[in-house]
């Protein structure tokens, strides 16, 4: 309590609070589950973090549901400065590619960089786990990452598949070995739905 | 770990994740900062939660940030069932209306009842807490739930309020008795750029 005495410290938090807004209007290849329109990064980020909350005890040994929802609300703000990358784009070498981890990483330093000294570093280090993928937390919220877009498109009927022309290998290989490294039960749950959808 | 060994336990979660979808179809009134377009009650809780995350450490004794940020999540699905009702609509008298009240209490039932039993209970008893706006975390909740939509107006040059003509007076009571309640500095900063638009 009370560490925002400094008023320059509670203006930088509100001036990263202000720029957070962007993220509403970078859009993503998926769809809304009724097709209407495509979803944006802000509220697949909300969803992503009522994943963790939801299937928060179906995690592995070791995950800190609450610090998988800090990761998970803040793991898209890179693509204010940098965009979504599609995953399925450019037959999956697009998503990360080197070219586009370093745009993240310069955006991301950016990004933070406005908020006071201490919190900016413990932001740009929970981000950076999570790119990492390789703590418990990280790969449980990379699998969520994962999950849910493929979810969206399921119910959705295919939408954002079609464009990219993907296979049921494609999402075995791109959303499945991350899906089922953080999460088995959902990737066994998902796998017969998208054996009926490409069967 | 390991609690959703019961594949219908799997299965009432993800439909109660689908639902949620839906509240990325439910419009404000508040734009986003840049006008271009309303703001959904999706991408809100994001921003919502995110400022949880980030001013958390304002917040006065006896808060615990994790619990507000998954209040704040789930604080709003409600309006899947009910819509958005503004804070300056009816000049102030229909937002927490008693039949407003008694709807969403009927629509926080059936969303929340489409999860495992236990969890149905503790997501609803977390949702009344937060409509109660009694505890701390509730109160520091209901603080940023304020703040936020009028630093969006704010920072958007007030489209947002001038369609309901809100005066400063009438922030000050709707807004300003709870932010100050749940966080002080916040309101001060606030109070400073609202006398300075409506001044
Ligand atoms: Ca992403």
């Amino acid at each position: 309590a009370g560490d925002t005495a400094e008023p320059g410290e509670l203006s930088r938090r509100l001036a990263f609070l202000a720029e957070a807004d962007q993220l509403k209007s970078v859009y993503r290849a998926n769809t809304l589950i009724d097709g209407s329109r495509r979803e944006n990064s802000a509220e697949h980020s909300w969803h992503l973090a009522l994943y963790a909350l939801i299937l928060g005890g179906m995690a592995g040994a070791g995950v800190n549901p609450a610090r998988v929802i800090r990761m998970l609300l803040i793991h898209d703000l890179v693509e204010i400065d940098v965009g979504d990358v599609p995953l399925h784009s450019a037959a999956g070498q697009a998503h990360g590619s080197a070219a586009i981890q370093k745009a993240e990483a310069i955006a991301a330093r950016r990004i933070f960089g406005l908020l006071p000294d201490a919190q900016a570093r413990d932001l740009l280090a929970l981000w950076s786990e999570f790119e990492a993928a390789s703590t418990p937390d990280a790969i449980f919220a990379k699998a969520l990452d994962r999950c849910q877009p493929a979810i969206q498109n399921l119910q959705s009927g295919g939408a954002g598949w079609r464009e990219y022309r993907v296979t049921f290998d494609d999402i075995a290989t791109r959303v499945g070995t991350k899906v089922h490294l953080g999460a088995p039960d959902l990737w066994r749950w998902l796998e017969v739905g998208l054996r009926s959808h490409f069967g």
